[in-house]
């Protein structure tokens, strides 16, 4: 939580301003109330600390009960979270949590549908760096609660050799060697590859993970042939759910997917409120 | 732009942490180089000014030259940003520009088929606080690119009197004729109505906007005749673009749609970067 | 609370700097005390939530105890209200808290005066922009608790079309015409005129709320015959507390006073600190 | 310009919040004009650096021309300063550069009301802690362009042992021997005394400057001819300004007047908007 | 506390960034734990509160327990601070709160050594400027709590002429004449000087501490005898201990020792952590 | 630069304060100067742009000129950095800048006697977590300037599997496995272990890096024998310089050094400020 409070509290900024005109122009402000945040359609919840934290954080005597735990696929109609507050928070919070909730439980739910297309091939789907800015640390959550697997958090956690990089050494050897040379020795050397050559030069330069970018499957079997477990084989771009399993068949260890993020859109949830 | 540096900070912190270990290891600090952002689809473009803010937050001296301005709608491979920078700024600031620019464009790409799907019928197209925490002026702003308006900001710019006050009041009528006294002189009074008998009550407290939420369409019908003009009338409650145009010739005013924003997905953009 | 918090703490920090020196080396970090705040003066009381969250911000355990409520007029050496707490915290938050007291206090005594001598005449006497920077929400809610209304909080929140936007759109019409496209549907839209000719454009324009600026009381009237309830009239310009019953006998809705904020000065109160 | 900027931008950000609602539907984003900043009554000026850094902080190309200088006493419809801007950064910054000018000013025009009376006796007026939380720095910062000096700037940066110190310690003598042995050895040691009893103590321990507070001119000058120079004199309490000159003829070095800020009000100011 | 929070949590947050992806995956969220922090070497506590800090901003409800208090002395393997907390807390929070602990504690170690050195001679060693950024307020405590004295805590709370000041204004006479009437009336002038020459202007012009720098022990006599108790006088310049004593009895007031602080390194202190 | 902005404008800001009493009082604003770094004894140089940018906060038209770049080793005397500025934005800086120059360059020093040492013997010597809280990315920076290498930058980029997690997890097999399912596949695992039995396991359960942790050189020839190529070796605990030799001898791969950072102390540097 320490690390997303920031995002919760410019989230409740933004949507009460100086404050919310029509509650305090006509609600007690001791008034209480109860609210009951249900899920409108089949969905994987994710976000329910954040949707409680959002409440927290305007007052800290709100009570939440979770009717459920993130990563539960709930049906429509489903109560999710219930919310014992001041009316004042409960209008104050009730949207800003939703976003959240549903933002979060969106991502799960999609998420979700990947990973039991695929099922369990001991082969991992990945998210990529494709998320929405400010999200990061929440988003590569609800990756994780859907059932899929996180890459490297950002720029600075894992070595990912690029286009750029390689054109601008020389070639995939020139790039590996001198990486190897400066990364900390905790770090695996990733490289982005887009043809047998690339391959072949990845695998002589003692590669530790491939990312085979674009290839068609057959190429891919190829390269999966070639490399013969000498390192881990990743895949990437445009994936979508029906090439899930060929390339699994295929033999790859990673199937990464930017559509993880930036492919879900909201799932559906409302919040009844009950006076007094 | 001042109001938003402050997210856009956030998401390259997010991403670069304590530094790109790749490029840090691999390129030469002062190198130079150039990135082409390019649509891999049809869009309607939203956030150059953002995608800029990104690279310029990095380093002061790049130089960015738009292909387009926000609104244009750009065929698949267009062109729509150029970047010269330093090899180090342009693969730090990528992925968040185009995280950005992906998700601006795929909320004004999204509105803008609403918007075309109605036409210049009169009637507005709404938004509604159904946003992404922490975007709330960006996917405003994206809204309007779109071709559409926006509802109230937040809680803080406009009355919106809900069911939750409308209990808590004893009633849509004390509800209006409290807050008539309270709120400012230059604000409008707007109250959500859920059936027949609401409607009447609003109109004769004079509510000056009259939400007629989750309506089926004949008895949107009969609000419309009974309201006379009386109130401005607005639609609320899971719309679609095909009930656009029925809507619109059943004489509301304000047709408002949650999915503007929390149904849109990001639109697909890469950047190309060539070095030295 | 929420969002004065900012400005609470930023007033102490610059009090205390990195301590209270004198403090600091003469009284034991555990000694206990009790601060009384009293009145110097007659005066309304506003502030009191600051006053106990400036403590509170320096020890969660101080004890507040309200003398009366935000408002409520008291006599000189009334009692306002009781501070239970660590003498280092009594000694630290003294003079912020008494700051934020007689300021907030001062306006609302001053409005209080300019309220009474209007009296119950259904017609708002509303504040202006001219406010205490950083203060904006604070002396806002200070002019309701002395018993006038708020105008707009800022630039985002109310339309207000000013003499530089009639230049620039060419007229009062046009500026109305252009404006009434964009805006919210929320929003009233208000015009500052000057003179007969402009209010009639006004209204001929449809504005809703027209602020008379500088006009003399004959040509109040005259515009007042004019509007005949078309729109809502706001008076403005250097108004004093003698012009108040002249204004609303000549029918005028609104009048705002810069001076209610700008013009009032701190009031009187101490706190009497009781060791051990 | 380093330790005030905060407030600067927390002031534009409160009047904008996420924008000028009126000028951004009416006025071209290019649009230039040219804002003229004019006294509307006598007055000193203070604050022309705040009201620059203000339009900077919108746009730092805008170009600022004082037309005088911080403590320049200017008559009725002089120009203060003229600023040249896009019409979107002039409104944008109007209002709050104008509050910030008009606060300093009236300290600094108050303040040298105060200073004339006494002329030059070789006595200092000083303010006191009693400032607009938030505005410290600008506040003794005016207060010196008013011809007046600073006490100290907070808990901080100067000892000052007042009842309650004394209270706890148990008696004049006690407290000032405990801090000598403890503080700075930069710091003069000052103690507020009330009687001739507390002055003897005080001047026996070695106070370096003994504040009398609350005492009347007889008992003022009794202590003055006791101290006889062995310690800087200090008055304090309800100070008015012909207090002045027989307080400096009873032979004191200081006098403290609270009134100096909390006193002041805001002078008259308007900014001109020339269109294009 | 409250104005060492800011470092507290930053250093959290650069040592967690997104979260212990070791212990994130490894130990349940739940799973308790105690920490026993000794120290591994004799040395002077310091810090304990930072530490205990640094915990509680992870999880307000840990409970730390002291064995001793900051200032104390312990020997090898003495338990210093005892942590019940959750084990994610505990190994969060480990590095971190040693790292505060080691630093402070060997600050404190390190100036208790010179102050014994020196023993009960009416003579204070006291800091310098030379902090390590971001630390001042906590270095400054370390060494009040090893047993020496604050010089100013930086440019803002006590006057201090130096060379370039000097060089300005055209001599040591012409720069304190010049401040005199300027400063605080509660602050004392020190100016440095660095030759018999300047003393005797010092003395002169009526400075009230001055700073012999860099001078040889027979010249600081020969100054001591000159200045006569005119001024407090203050040493300065790479004093070593070897030199503490014969400054002392040369008669000197105050020794300035910047190795105090830059000259420390940390003590050794580790946690021993106690799984369920 | 980006990332340590936060600290350079935190230490400017504690040390300023409200202002330089002293030279605000003492000099004219628009005086020019220059600054010249030296360096009082041998040593290599470390931070030249965070010294450049705490005088660029100050004043963004500072003129720097480096004599000399990071990684230098210099002689007594040498200069490092000229600076041409005001004579307030050189004093206000000064302190500063030497502050994080000779920390910086402290460690560099220092961890050059460790690399030149061990020479180049194919090892690497890497620090560890135990740097000064607020400072990581700076001191990070200082070691590889120095010549030496960075372990992970905190908990989030790399995986250690340390005493507490073994236990909770029932020994160093099962916390391996657990561990290998979860994180990310661009991590290696490294495991501490104390002794022949843990290496065993370790190895059996394919660690990708294994810490010998505080064991005798004999045993950690054994365990290099035992692994035997299977794993990277690092060693740990209270390595001294004359350790190193003997450990490379032996055959580990990285030897990690906490005293790189927490042994080192600040090298002697000097600013002297020409005025005009």
């Amino acid at each position: 939580m320490y690390s997303v409070l920031h995002i919760i509290e410019t989230a409740l900024r933004e949507d009460l301003g100086p404050g919310d005109i029509t509650t305090n122009n006509l609600i007690a402000p001791d008034a209480e109330g109860r609210g009951i945040i249900i899920a409108k359609e089949p969905l994987v919840v994710a976000g329910l600390d954040v949707a409680k934290q959002a409440f927290e954080s305007l007052d800290p005597n709100v009570v939440c009960k979770p009717a459920c735990k993130d990563g539960d696929a709930v049906g429509n109609d489903s109560t999710v979270l219930e919310v014992e507050a001041k009316l004042h928070t409960l209008l104050a919070g009730e949207r800003t949590a939703l976003n959240f909730l549903q933002h979060l439980s969106g991502i799960a739910t999609h998420v979700r549908s990947y990973a039991d297309t695929l099922g369990d091939r001991g082969v991992r789907i990945v998210d990529t760096r494709k998320t929405t800015p400010g999200w990061l640390i929440l988003e590569k959550y609800a990756v994780r609660v859907g059932g899929a697997y996180n890459h490297r958090m950002g720029l600075y956690d894992g070595v990912l050799i690029k286009k750029a990089h390689i054109a601008f050494c020389g070639g995939v050897k020139n790039a590996i060697e001198c990486i190897r040379n400066n990364v900390s020795h905790l770090a695996k050397i990733e490289v982005e590859v887009a043809d047998m050559e690339e391959v072949r030069e990845a695998v002589g330069a003692g590669a530790e993970v491939i990312m085979l970018n674009g290839m068609e499957l057959s190429r891919i079997k190829e390269a999966v042939a070639f490399i013969n477990k000498r390192a881990v084989i990743e895949v990437s771009g445009k994936i979508t759910k029906s090439d899930l399993i060929p390339l699994a068949d295929a033999g790859v260890d990673i199937i990464s997917v930017g559509a993880l993020t930036h492919g879900a859109t909201c799932v559906d949830m409302a919040m009844q409120i009950v006076v007094g």
